[in-house]
Formats: C-alpha cells, structure tokens, sequence
C-alpha cells in the first residue's frame, strides 16, 4: 500500500477544507457573530497549516490503484466530516459531538437529514457552514482537487471512479483533469444562476446562497423549520427546476456546452430520468386530485415534492406524510431509484435501474428465444459485462447494508415505517423519510449508536457503498505475504 | 410452439386435481355434510372425465423446451387454481370466487395466507381441501405427475426446473423419473411420520391430517382461528421440527437415505440454514427476554415462529406483531431469506442469498486485490456463470414485482407495513405479514383489484417469478417470423 500517496491526498483535502471554512468564519464576522467567526478562523487556519505540513511529504509514485482510490477517498471524507463538525460543536450550537458529526457528514453526503428541532436558532456562520457543505460534497471534493490543483502523472482515474457516483465514470474529454474542471465550471454556473434568480425572487443574498449551495449540491438543508413551505410559490419552482437540473448527468449540460443539443437529448439515461419524474409526478397528482386536492395546487407541489426526493435533495413544502398511501409508496420508489449517475444525487441510480430493467427483459427473451444472441444496450452501444457485474454487486451490496442498518436501528423501537425509511433516507442521501423522521420530523430521537449507524449509511451511500466496505476487510489491512 | 404438449400436460394435471379431489368428497361423506361431498363428488368427477379426454390428443414431440415449460407449469397452476377453487365457492363457505381463488392459491402455493375471519365455520370437506392443497402444492403437481406417471422420451428436465424452487435442480438420481419418485417418497414419508407424531401428542385424526399436510408442504393454513395458539407444546414443538425439516433441501434427506450422514451434514446451504436460523432465534429470544419475557418459554415461542415464517409456513402460536422492533425486523429478515433450494419452502432461498453474500465478498477482494483469480465456490465447486447470472436477476426480477405490488396494493390505502409486508407474505409464500395481515390479522379488507395482484404474487412467488413473467410477454404468444 502507498501509505504516503494516501497521506498527500489527505493533507490536501483537510487544507482545501481548511480554505473553504473561510466562508463561514467571514460570514460570521459579517453578521456580528464574533465567537463564532473566531472559531471557525481558527479551525480554518489550524487545517490550511496542518494540511500544507503533512503535505510536503511527497510520495514516490503517483499511480492510484483501485485499492488506494477507495482508500483514499473514503478515509478523506471520513477526515473532512471529523473535521467539519467540530466548529458546529465548538460554538455550542450542537453541543453533542456525535450530533454535530451526524449533522455535518449528513451535509457533505448532500442528505439533508438533520438532528435539530430548531434550526433557526443557528448562528448565520453555522448555517451557511450546513448549507455550504453540501455544496463541498455535491460534487465531490477530490473531483475538486483534481479540478483545481495539478496532479503529475498518476491514475487519476481511479480517484475520480471512486467519488463519482454512478455504474461508470463517463470522461467528457479525454483529459481527466479538465473533465474534473468542466465539471466544477457547470456545478458553478448553476450555482450563481440559481442563486441570482432567488435574489430576483425577493430572498435575502444569505438565503440565496444557502439555498443555492444546498439545491446545486442536492442536499436540501433548510434554514428555516418549515424547509421551503413559507417561501413564495416562484421561488419554490425555481428550486423544483434546479433540483431537477441537477439531478441529472452532467453530460448532458457538457452537450448543450458544445452546443449538441440533439446529442444532449438523446442520452438514454436522461430519457429515463424524464420519464421516471413525469410518471410520478402525473401518478401522484392524480391520487391527490382523486383525494380532494386542487389540481393545479396539487401539481406544483407534486412536482417540487418529486423532484426533491428523486435527486434525493430533501426540501420540503408539504408534509407528504399526510398524503395517501399509494402517494407515500411512490415518493418512497422514486427515493429509492434516486437521481441520474454523474449527477449530484444520490439514490440507487437511473442508469442502474435500467440496467437491471434491461436484465429482466433479457432474461425473458433469452427463455423464449433460447437460440437468440441478447445484449444489453444503453446509448446504442452494448453494455461491458464488467459495467453489469457491477451494478449487479451493487443492488446487492446495498440491500444487505439497508437490512443490516434497519437491523440496528430497530433497537431504537421506532415503528417499522420508520426505521426503514429512516435507512433509506441515509443510505440514498435524500434527507427526510416517513413518519416520526419525515418531512416535518428529525433524527433527534435516535440513540447515539444509531446515529452512528445512519452516519455509515450515509457516507456508504454517497460513495456507493464499496469504497466505505473495503475499509473494513481485514484484507485492506494486511501486509502482502 | 407445441401446443398440444401443453394440452397433454394441462390434461393429465386437471385429472390428476380429480383424483386429489376425491380425498375432501371423502372427508365430507364421513362427517355427514352430503351437499358437500357430492360438490366435491362432481367436481372429481368432470376433472377426471375432462382430463382423460383432452389428453386423448398426444403431441408428435415429447420434446420439452424452456417455453413450453415454463408455460406449461404456469398454465397448470392456473388451471389447478381456477378448478380448486370452485367448490370452496360452490359449498357456500365462500361465496365470492375470487376470494375462493384467492384462498385456493394460496393453497397451491403453500403461501397460507387467509381471508377467511372464522375458520372454523368451514366445513371438515373444505378445511381438509384447503390443507392438503398445501400438500399438492408443495413439492408440485408436475413433479408428482412425473414420478407416477412415465413420460416416454422428451427432455422432463425443464418442466422440473420450472416448477421447482432455487437457483438449479439438483438431480438426486441420474434418472428424472427416479428423482420425482425419490423426492414425493421422502415427502410422504414425512407427512406420515409428522401425522402419527401428532396423534400420539392427542390431536384427533382429521386435527393431525390437517397439520400434517398443512406443515410438509410448508403452507400453515389452520384449522382454527388462533392458528395453533391453542394446542400443547408438544404438539406446537413437533410442528417446530417438521417446518424446519421441510424447509432444508431434501438432497439432505437423500443422503440420509442411503446413508451418507457426513455428505449429508456438510451441504454448504444446509449449513447456512442452520446458521441463520440459529442466529435469528438466538437475537430474538435475547430481544424478548431484554423486554420481560420468560426465557425458556421465549425461546420455545420463538424456535416455532422463527421456523414457521423462514420455512415460508406461516403458523402462529403467538403475536409476533406484538413483539418489540427489533424482533419484528427479524421476522421480516428471515422471511425475506427463506428456506432452502429444493425444499417446499419458499422465500429468496438460502442458497441464492449464499450466492448474493458470496459475489459481495468477491467484489470486495477483487478491489483490494486486483490481480487475483476469485471463484465463488458452493459445495467446494466453483458455481457456473449461468446459475450466478440467474440468481442476480432472480432478485432485479423479485424486486420489480415486489415493488411494483407494492405500488397497486397501496391503492387501497392501508398502512405503509402492512402494505409491504402483505406483498412479503404472498411473494414469499409466507401467510401472514404485519399489523392488518398479522398472525391475528387477515387479508379479508383489501379490494378484490388488490386480491388479484396478491394472486398473482402467490403464483409468481411459488413458480419463482420469471415462469410466471413469461405469460405476459408478448414475445412468447407470437408466431416465428
């Protein structure tokens, strides 16, 4: 194992973090929160000096392999959480450790799920720390270093494989480096096209930017205790639209960049992604309308409510706790098929789904047709067998952490729509489930060893689920004989 | 396709339900209920008449390829059902003949799950149907069809993996034929045994009959309203045992028969079987006992309803809806996992869950190790492609059509657990699930529209899903081009 490669990224991940918490620490200063701003100046330069030092430590080889990839990735999120929570800690908004930690690796995964009953009673420097988080982690902060700093020679691929969700990394141009830039420059535009259309809206430069932050990154922290309800229904549908844009592959907006409009349509995964969110939301619309529900009203917050659980964002403008059963079940499907790969979503993926839909339909024609030569396309190519094995070891590997995680938790006694929601919640990034942890709900009542449960279960969830297992194989671990 | 094939094999299946029926004609003339008996009589009656008649047409080819099986079996368990279900109609005791459908089904499939609200107001001719449609179901009609009666030439070996649960069949005997035969002898031995056992514990004849059927053929139909709540532990203890023998792969008992203990023993699935029914009782029983609960009269209560609901029987000798969390979630667990391959059990199986743990295990190794060969072995023999590949769809399959039941039952605006966990129970040929469909409960509330699809998964769950699919596909209904 390159003990030492690990060690470089990791240095320059706690020194990037270093440089992001500036923000906050300014933020406070701004508002005249001086013991807040203080905290977080101080957190901010400790990580920048800590960072640069271990850094100089140069390691031989640049060559990442899967292993160290995984490695590498997982233990920097690890770092950037244990890190990011302390200043929530410190200045006692969240007095608990674990419930700061919960908060904030609940923030970079772009979960949104959060332990407070009032989160109005932040400091603004802690809750645009929240809301920047998930902008930090939307993307990935290693796509990031990858995006911003130069790395001599090396594999970057496998770092970049290891952050980026989805069955396959798609390289928008044949150099890592500046797929990783592209990909920052669109998440940036986004942001600030956002953001500018809320401050016409009439929202204040902070809610914009926090907003924006969580919305870009689909995360969905709010800032006010009622999520997105009290805001104005324009602003609202700003956000429907940009959660939906960013619930989508990134490859798409690399077309329209190029101006290959057509191209940018056809990707078969956007496809499904639109036919996904229109299902649900007329399905949905319709049982509310069959419930008594005003159409139009209806529609506009099916389609917030759908976009925001699909591309596993979490905001809420209504308690869809209170909808009836056949609406529940679809929020909790589309929860669980989740957002576009390379996207900021989270969720089992789109292009997974219908991998594992073109399966079955295989399957039944293979039978039928025994003679017959099948291949599983996307895009009108075949399908690598490894991409399948892969997302076939996926669905498996999640539904054995999803079982093993309810297991736990259920030792908390909460009732069973709950407790499973509760882990799908985490475990797709989404943020709010059903019942006591729904949208008008938290995860305060949780036990600390359950939170430290959903805290895995998010982190696996960001990264797909096998970087954070290896951690745990002894095999990791072990010396080569 | 070779339709009169199909005819051939529906013919001898609709006489041989004739045969069946003659056993709940018999039934209702020693009890003195005569309307019934002579329903039951007629019925016999025109099946054997029907049966022998449309048989009469022999196919030019005996040649049995993987379409014509899987419609083959899927159209006889239709057949089977739509008959079954007749004079459970005709007598009165149920007057609507989809909920007769739906219990007769249930019936076939071993699954138990009930609408009935007093089970006792049936009659002796149709509770006795009702359990020994758990017994026909159980190892299958087709298989019974080929131990008895000789099928010249023609490749058995399809119809036999279509009907029989797991990943592959395993051949006892080189011979088809002498496979069927073997495995209905071991069974009937078994019934034998458990129904003389059940005498001597002071269970009346019809009582033990009932039981007996109702256990090998893991369905868990009573014959009382509280299940078997109300018997002697005796009684309940050996019923403990007989659903976890019929739960294990009956290639255990094989080697038992010709002596082979040691092979016996050391089935790699017959030990995984041991070792999640074990641990899930362990966990329970220390839950219980956590909340208050006796031990030795937990765990008593835990070891039936643990082997009731793994083995996919469904019996209940206590409220299991009224345990804490955690053990509620175990229940759920185990009846997701299921029984062995080759058992009359149902549920995911073992074996494939085995298979799922192994390929996560796999993945895992191959990223730390990327160089290294890995063979997922079973029975220390590296598992081919082929049963992998089905396996992995086996559960994309299982998913959809748990999801998508999900979705249509939720229509009816239940709870959010008792929605998914009457998909679970019919799926996995369970019988009951949780709150409304508990041990306590029954499936009387749902709309007829969710009946049917609860139907349909009983059917898809027993003939494991891609059968039953296959119906549907428009592919297998047209014409060669």
């Amino acid at each position: 194992m390159n003990y030492l490669l690990i060690n470089y990224i990791l240095s320059r991940v706690v020194a990037i973090e270093g440089i992001f918490l500036l923000l906050p620490s300014l933020t406070g200063l701004i508002y005249g929160e001086k013991d807040d701003a203080l905290v977080y100046s101080i957190t901010a330069v400790i990580c920048i000096i800590a960072g640069v030092l271990s850094g100089m430590a140069t390691p031989k080889s640049n060559t990442f392999f899967a292993k160290e990839a995984f490695l590498a990735v997982s233990l920097s999120w690890i770092a950037m959480s244990l890190i990011g929570a302390l200043p929530l800690c410190i200045t006692g908004d969240i007095p608990h450790y674990l419930d700061a930690l919960f908060e904030i690796v609940s923030g970079f995964t772009t979960t949104g799920s959060s332990i407070l009953t009032n989160v109005e009673a932040l400091s603004h420097a802690n809750l645009i720390w929240r809301s920047f988080s998930h902008w930090i982690g939307g993307m990935g902060v290693l796509v990031f270093i990858l995006a911003v700093l130069p790395m001599s020679g090396g594999s970057t691929m496998n770092l970049m494989k290891a952050e980026s969700p989805g069955p396959s990394v798609g390289k928008l141009v044949p150099r890592m480096q500046q797929t990783a830039f592209l990909l920052y420059a669109i998440y940036f535009v986004l942001t600030v096209i956002q953001a500018i259309l809320l401050l016409l809206g009439g929202m204040s430069l902070f809610d914009a930017l926090c907003h924006a932050f969580a919305t870009t990154g689909t995360g969905g922290f709010g800032i006010k205790n009622d999520s997105m309800a009290g805001y104005s229904t324009y602003l609202q549908n700003v956000t429907t639209v940009f959660m939906f844009l960013c619930g989508m592959n990134f490859t798409f907006f690399y077309y329209l960049l190029i101006r290959k409009v057509k191209d940018a349509f056809s990707i078969e995964e956007i496809r499904w992604y639109f036919g996904f969110f229109a299902g649900a939301v007329i399905l949905i619309t319709m049982n509310l309308v069959a419930n008594g529900g005003r159409f139009w009203h209806s529609l506009q917050q099916v389609t917030f409510q759908v976009a925001s659980v699909m591309t596993s964002t979490g905001y809420a403008t209504t308690d869809y706790n209170q909808w009836p059963e056949f609406s529940r079940f679809m929020i909790l499907l589309v929860m669980f098929i989740g957002a576009c790969a390379g996207s900021t979503g989270g969720g089992v993926k789109v292009s997974r789904i219908v991998i594992y839909l073109k399966q079955i339909k295989k399957e039944l024609l293979q039978q039928i047709h025994p003679r017959r030569i099948c291949v599983i396309k996307m895009d009108k190519k075949g399908i690598e067998h490894e991409t399948i094995r892969s997302c076939n070891v996926f669905i498996m590997a999640w539904l054995a952490v999803f079982l093993v995680s309810a297991m736990l938790i259920s030792l908390d006694n909460v009732d069973t729509t709950t407790n499973f929601t509760a882990v799908l919640a985490t475990l797709n990034n989404i943020g709010p489930g059903l019942n006591v942890v729904g949208p008008t709900g938290n995860f305060s009542e949780f036990s600390y060893f359950s939170k430290l449960v959903l805290i895995f279960d998010m982190l696996a969830g960001r990264l797909e689920i096998i970087p954070i297992l290896i951690l745990f194989h002894p095999a990791t671990w072990k010396k080569k004989a």
